[in-house]
């Protein structure tokens, strides 16, 4: 079985936000850990296109009733034809989930996760708990997924 | 068609915040609308209580697969075995929702009413954004979410 | 808690179809009993309507986003936004089901009431199973929901 | 994008059943085609380990709310928490999808695939509608969602 980071943000995210979600798709590839997210546009396109840029693997969770609407670097769309409430399938598919910045969807996620336990790494998104981890940067984001999850050397944590 | 009321809050709630959940489901089976739950125990057995104290119409939407698991007062619960992701079907289907107190379950609720843009009013709940109405007690709750449903005088919204 | 019988049967229904679901509401709701079903078109709306006409009350699990695509016999919608994967719900949230023609849509649900053991009563619909009571007409096909929800005299079982 | 088989089946399938199952991923695996399943024990699990035994990527759509409850050929588990209604993912997720045998279960997901137009071959299971399409055996079965999704040679559809 495959370890997994969720990536959640903003389909209409801002620049700064899209550019860190590459660089996260970047790393969580990079740990040849799988990308889970929504698999539409903004910080869910920009994470698979980076995770895609080191060959890693993406699965999309998508709202609606074709495949055909996901992100072109999805390599799996799960088609759930269920709107907002595929949002937590996709927390619930993540070993870990990182946050980037912030809708009110992305908040839902953050909120389902929350409930569910599954940790929340935040970078500069809802502040609702202090049970999210914040980090500095998404190299920072996904090393602390990583040690959350036991995949590295655990220095990532200290 | 009839106009629905959610009321939305924690399973395990506060002694407060379940007689304000009672008080709450009095107001709105006083004003001849339904009252939408979630079925279950604390925050939404209290409002279920309140109205049929008071004759209303009490609609929990349960998570699990038994009717059996919806708390006595309600008079129809639709049986989703859908887990938290039921949280979406209560919010989609109330024209106003009234938020009391807060879980994390409660939060990915109101999260999802931002987004879908139904009305949110709050007694002592998340403040995670200024467009949650807040009331000050019960019977202000409900008579703002009556006159933003259309119903009513429409004074309380003065 | 109310007792509530499902109808199910396509969108775009036959006039005998839509006949017989008039007939069916119009039973459900003289026994007092709830109607439930899809909230759309064809059989579900002639079912509404057919309540409608002796004051019953009427639920209707929407698939869509809206409200407002409940049909105008539908008193309560449960809005779900999961498109056809509120039919489990529908299923779910009847005591017993009674089966009016039949589209792949109605296959899915009967096959999922099979599946949770839900008693279904079929009016011409699919032959799958010997688990499917037939019944001769619409009046039959309620007096039998009726007997094994364990609502009436009883006789109709006999 | 991946190319995706849904294999659908029951979880307590008889011997027959598990070993074409497993030919059937075997074959999957072998044409570089992502198995799509329910994720649990039975058919669903035999066929993930005969993708494994050829070192195919095999996706497992659970019902449940926990990771560990897929069986241990699945690379990477989507965990619903849907129960049931998950099947319908299962079906939409996949280009096309291959049913054995059957209990009720399959029945509900053949359904949905006919509903929504997604191809179905089926090996000795629900005979609903001259719409799926029988095949010999597991070879045959998988030749000919291949050709259906407009990968290989094309004879198999001859």
């Amino acid at each position: 079985m495959r370890k997994t980071v969720g990536v959640i943000g903003a389909g209409d995210a801002s620049g700064t936000d899209t550019e860190r979600a590459f660089e996260v798709g970047k790393e969580i590839a990079g740990k040849n850990l799988v990308l889970v997210c929504g698999g539409m546009s903004g910080v869910m396109e920009a994470a698979c296109r980076g995770a895609k840029s080191k060959g890693g693997l993406t699965i999309g969770i998508i709202p609606g009733e074709s495949r055909d609407e996901a992100n072109p670097y999805v390599d799996i769309p799960v088609v759930t034809g269920l709107g907002h409430a595929r949002n937590i399938i996709v927390v619930r598919s993540s070993d870990a989930v990182i946050a980037i910045g912030g809708s009110f969807g992305t908040l839902s996620e953050i909120a389902f996760a929350l409930r569910l336990q599954i940790p929340v790494i935040g970078l500069d998104t809802w502040d609702v708990s202090p049970e999210i981890r914040k980090a500095e940067g998404p190299k920072e984001a996904v090393a602390m997924a990583a040690g959350l999850i036991g995949i590295g050397d655990g220095r990532s944590l200290r």
